[in-house]
């Protein structure tokens, strides 16, 4: 059993931030062995937003691979909060549900997630179920027990306190309402992105208040966007959706850098340890890496013949023998117009440069020649070849579209 | 109508520490006049001690002020809290109480409150009406609408933050609820002890926050017990019941000093400012004010004749010729033995000469020779003499019983 336990141990801490604790953890799956019960994992989503992109499917890989292992996964909705919204109306992103608003994202949601989960083996759980029925009493009950000093330590808290920015009291409570979610559903784990640390710990205390065996909270690092820089956003543009056009999913992980591409290995294939430390040493070759996680995450959410296609089409434009290995990436925010974009990657000194040189015939786009000056780069990704040796990939985002 | 407002606000200003705002008062009373509707005049009491003592009928001394001059008294019983109690279970005085519980206390409370307000026109809400009905969707709604800086800015919040000692997040529910009330009853006015101030003002928040003119907040000063130094309380001894017996109320009103008395004058009696400033400045005598003062407050509770036989009783005893007009008063907490008592006020110096006094006949309790050494001074209050001229007043409070 020891044996069987450290597998498991070695496959759940995979590109995990932390656990809390690594110990209990240990204690709940040998209990789990012994008593043959699986564990509940349980993890929330915020039913606000149910367009998923790779950046929300860290925790869910994780929910897989404790899937997988035979654990008890709990998808939790949290409609609750949602249907509340913010209720001082500061916050844009965080209107007010309707009930029905809640449903539709709901399924959306299911949509994409059974795409990673099992659906036969998936719990879904709405909080609104043991929120809406609850009394204030009980409520108050739970908040004794937790102080306001604790709940000051959350980061944001603190520093909103110190530099008196103002914390609405309410804002203390959906902590406790997350906490009490673990208790209702008897979660023996949380999945969370580090952000969600002092939320999960508040579950784990409570359930002890509460006499239960505290939940190990376990962190997921938050996923960089294709930037490598910051976190992947739909707001900044730097996104993968899962929903979005195979083409573009595949091109963009190509995109990404060598270090990145490591990162998105281990936080969100499938591939297993030894392919894993192969593609970190380089005995496969990155660019074929990359092509390898393309295909794997397009297959996940569009299936096998659109990422058959995805790759084709990709080496059909950039497989080219001409095009050098180290091809340079530039990234656009937005569609661009040729003549502007060969001078901000320094293809041409002006716009007349660019202009003589599309002219007299010496610009490529995918291997075709450019024939008029007004060409667009929509968004997507591009080879562009300007004369015999310059060469640069362009990938446009345009997130205002 | 001027000429009405300024006499209206002399009596309500009467023995007030604090009305925020006095402005906003008189706005309230000119709108109240021309529309002619009266205020809703708010006090809350805790349904988990229903005993009242002099202390708790500085408030409704105020509510029937108020009452008095045509405005609508609400005696609202905080039964919803009260039910909850100290969910924490750290506090001894707060334990949650039955439904049933609540509701004899509440009978307790009326017959008492009775006594100084008019039955047929006082109000009596219980906030558990709402407050059990409220769903936690709109308790998040309230509290959304205070901030946590705010709420450490109450005095006792502010101090066990300092010093590192715990707040209950639940502690910061309690005055939104309090202030919720407000809401819930329509309140023009809130009265309360100057210990109330913080919560009052919550209620003056909230209404703003719901669109609703802000109400006066009225903090009467916490009233001295009849040692003059500390708070009027059950637990210090140094209460005034108004279920006591007769005798007992007028004996302990006889027992404090000259300057606490006016205090309770302005406080607790309903002579008016002509006779105040009488008392004030020493047209009448003292001893005299304070039998005028031990009646009004017997006859109050206990119906005239009872407050015509305390006042014969007490001039029986002590207004005996010999009896000096200083006479010495000394306070006991507990029942005491007559040989003891003697030694504590110095009218002996040690056992032996107590009970060389008592058997040789020279001491007198309430005009009758002690016979045996053994006498015991149970609750009550006493004239003792010793010899021709050893004069003192002895007051058993005798907690314990």
């Amino acid at each position: 059993m020891e044996k069987l336990i450290l597998s498991e141990i070695e496959i759940i801490k995979r590109g995990v931030s932390e656990i809390i604790t690594e110990e209990d953890l240990i204690g709940k799956l040998k209990k789990s062995h012994s008593m043959q019960t699986p564990l509940n994992i349980k993890a929330g989503f915020d039913p606000s937003a149910p367009d998923l992109h790779l950046g929300h499917t860290v925790v869910l890989q994780k929910m897989k691979q404790f899937q997988d292992l035979g654990h008890r996964v709990i998808f939790l909705i949290g409609d609750f909060t949602g249907m509340i919204g913010d209720p001082t109306g500061k916050s844009e992103t965080r209107k007010a549900l309707s009930k029905e608003a809640v449903l539709k994202n709901a399924e959306t949601y299911k949509e994409q997630v059974y795409k990673i989960l099992d659906e036969k083996r998936t719990i879904v759980a709405f909080n609104s179920k043991w929120m809406s029925r609850m009394g204030i009493e009980e409520f108050i009950y739970i908040a004794s027990n937790y102080t306001v000093a604790r709940m000051l330590e959350r980061d944001d808290f603190e520093n909103r306190f110190k530099n008196n920015k103002p914390i609405g009291i309410h804002e203390f409570l959906y902590p406790l309402i997350q906490g009490y979610d673990s208790i209702a559903l008897n979660a023996d784990v949380e999945l969370g992105g580090t952000d969600q640390k002092f939320n999960l710990l508040v579950g784990r205390d409570l359930q002890r208040k509460f006499n239960m065996d505290a939940q190990i909270a376990i962190t997921m690092p938050i996923l960089e966007g294709i930037d490598g820089i910051q976190k992947m956003s739909k707001s900044l543009g730097n996104y993968i959706g899962i929903s979005e056009d195979p083409k573009d999913i595949f091109g963009k992980i190509m995109s990404i850098s060598d270090e990145l591409m490591v990162k998105y290995y281990v936080l969100l294939s499938d591939v297993d340890f030894t392919v894993l430390e192969k593609i970190r040493n380089g005995q496969i070759h990155p660019m074929n890496a990359k092509k390898n996680l393309a295909f794997e995450i397009v297959n996940r959410f569009h299936g096998q013949s659109a990422a058959k296609k995805a790759l084709e089409d990709f080496e059909r434009i950039f497989s080219n023998k001409e095009v050098p290995e180290d091809l340079k990436v530039y990234n656009f925010e937005n569609s661009v117009n040729i003549i502007d974009a060969m001078k901000k990657i320094g293809f041409a000194q002006s716009n007349s440069e660019s202009k003589r040189l599309i002219i007299q015939g010496g610009v490529y786009v995918n291997n075709e020649r450019v024939a008029s000056i007004d060409y667009f780069f929509e968004k997507g990704e591009y080879l562009l070849k300007v004369g015999k040796r310059k060469f640069a990939k362009l990938v446009v985002n345009n997130k205002n579209k």
